[in-house]
This record gives C-alpha cells, structure tokens and sequence, in this order.
C-alpha cells in the first residue's frame, strides 16, 4: 500500500472551513522521535525513522515507522511500514545501542476529518512550526498516482490554500534551527 | 539486569540426568534469526540482533533481543535488551530498509527446568550443531559475578559437563560453515 499525500500551510480560516464541511473523526496527541542511521544520512536518503507516542480518546498506543524516499516530485507518496510497540523505552534503548541517533521530538495536535471513502483531511498544529493542512488517499501498489495527486491538490485549493509543502515538519523544524538553508531558498522561490 | 549464562557440550546421559532431576518448567521451540549490523561488525563488536520466534504450550510470541558485547572472561555475561513484537515480519521488514541483513536462522528444541530461585538449566537440541545445556542466572546491576559463575559451573560439572563454550550458536553454526577458523583453534586448544 502506497499512501499519497499532500500538505499545506494553512491558517485560522482554512481550518475552520474544514471543521465545518468534514465529519471529524478524531483528535490525536502526537509526539514523534526521529533518529538518524549510524552509517547513512537520511537527509540525503530522503527516509525516516520515527517512534510515534500517539493519545487520543484515553488511548495510548505506540509505533514505529520507517518511511521511503519520496516517489513523486510533487507529494509527499512514499512506502511507508509502521508496527505497533508495546514497549517504546525499550525498543528506543535498543536503536540506541545500534548506534541510530535521536534527532529530535516534534509535538503536535492532530485533528482528522473524514473526506469520501479512502480520503482523510488531517489539521495539524505543530509546534515551534504552526498550521497545517494534509491530504491524504491510500493506493495499491501499481495504481495510478498521478491523477490521484491532482485530485487530492483541487481540494486543498478549493479550501483556501495557497502554498504547498513536501518537507517533513523534522525538515523543517531543523531548518528553522539554522540546517538546511538550501531547502528554505527552495520553498521560498 | 544481567544475565549470568554458562553453556556446556551435552549428551545423552547429561540430558537423562538433568530431566530426573529437576522439573520441567516448558518446552519451547524457536527459530531464531540474527542479523548483522549495516556498518558494524557485530562478530568483531561481539554484539548480536535477533528475532526469536518463539512457541510453547500452543502459544506463539516474538521477541527482538538486542545483546551486548561479554562482560567476563569466563561466562556468557551480557547486557541483554529484549522487547516483544506483535509482528515480527513487519519488524524483519524495516530491519531490512535499515541495511541490516539476515545472516542465520537456528532451529532448535529447548527444555527449560527449574534448578532453585533464579537458576535455571536449558537442555538444547540445535539443528545442525547437536546438544548443549545451559545454566542461568539473573543478577542486578553492581551484584558480584565472578562467585556466581563458579557456582553455576560446579552445578554443570556435577552433571557431567566437561567442555563449556563461550561462543553463541551463531558463531558455532558460522563457523561450521567454514568462517572464523580461529574461533574453531581456541576452542579445541
């Protein structure tokens, strides 16, 4: 399964167009841990590592996701494999023994709002970095991704959003932090 | 906590001795696969990655152990950080995108018996490398283990046991298979 997915930035006004079209389905508490491999540079590699501590509804549930390289110029597509962890600590003590390094720990507020069958609107407040809006459709392998970009980009627009964003928010939270000035002349061109 | 082992070279009689002895704690069956490190080398670090498929009694678990390198001169001693997976392949899989790469599956039958608090004898069939028996104990963290490890040999000696062996079944398997001949001189000297 490939997951396409599309963010923006977004703002007071898109989000509550959002929460007043969509259905919503949950608010999640996300805190996300990143590592960085002990012999490849995955910001070169363009993959991620991450322990996920995820709240919601009283719930407390723990993953670990490796995500891809980005396979589409335009969205966020990649493979992604994520598992679930009964015990976060350990397995993070066990990537720490392997030499992977922690990077950094993004927090955020996560709201998800049902869009049609397969297509979810996530809003997310994150911070040290501010509103945003994804969009997001799994397909199966082999299907037809292009189109389904161009889809998914008509209802961000459609809502009010302006400027779209391939960067992960560890991307971008290191490059607020002074890493990656190539990056930021990118975007903001 | 650390686990003080010690592993002998069994046989029949040794096996006979040990089941009349002592109870019966379970019998286990495991598939274990190692996997080497992508720019480590675990055999010179003496470090190991494994996920043991582990079933007894009808039940079926995994495990991903993470071992450290030997603290003693004479025991099996390690750190030793193990956490259970709820889905091993999914595991396998990002261990894989990680670099990290399969290097063996050991098949083997376990017979576990209660010996007194905190001790116990593991009884090992192992594919391809015959019988061994294990003797283990857990100690905290700053307890003395040199005293510990005599112990436990005697225990071993008493039953028989005449040749002990550092090396993991890995190593054993490994270099069966042609590697390592100087692990194989130490051995036999």
């Amino acid at each position: 399964m490939i997951e396409v997915e599309l963010k923006g930035y977004a703002n007071d006004e898109i989000f509550e167009r959002v929460r007043r079209e969509f259905t919503l389905v949950r608010k999640e508490y996300h805190e996300d841990t990143y590592y960085q491999h002990p012999c490849r540079d995955f910001s070169k590699t363009d993959e991620a590592l991450r322990i996920r501590l995820r709240r919601f509804n009283g719930h407390f549930e723990a993953f670990m996701t490796y995500k891809g390289p980005k396979l589409n110029e335009e969205s966020k597509t990649r493979e992604e494999i994520e598992v679930p962890l009964t015990d976060p600590d350990e397995h993070a003590r066990i990537l720490e023994k392997l030499g992977f390094l922690e990077v950094l720990t993004v927090h955020k507020v996560r709201e998800k709002y049902y869009v049609e069958k397969g297509v979810v609107i996530t809003l997310d407040e994150v911070e040290d970095l501010g509103k945003f809006i994804e969009i997001e459709a799994l397909v199966e392998e082999g299907e037809e991704i292009e189109g389904k970009v161009k889809y998914l980009k008509s209802i961000l627009e459609r809502l009010g959003v302006r400027e779209f964003e391939r960067r992960s928010y560890l991307e971008l939270i290191l490059e607020r932090a002074g890493h990656g000035e190539a990056g930021r002349t990118l975007r903001d061109s």
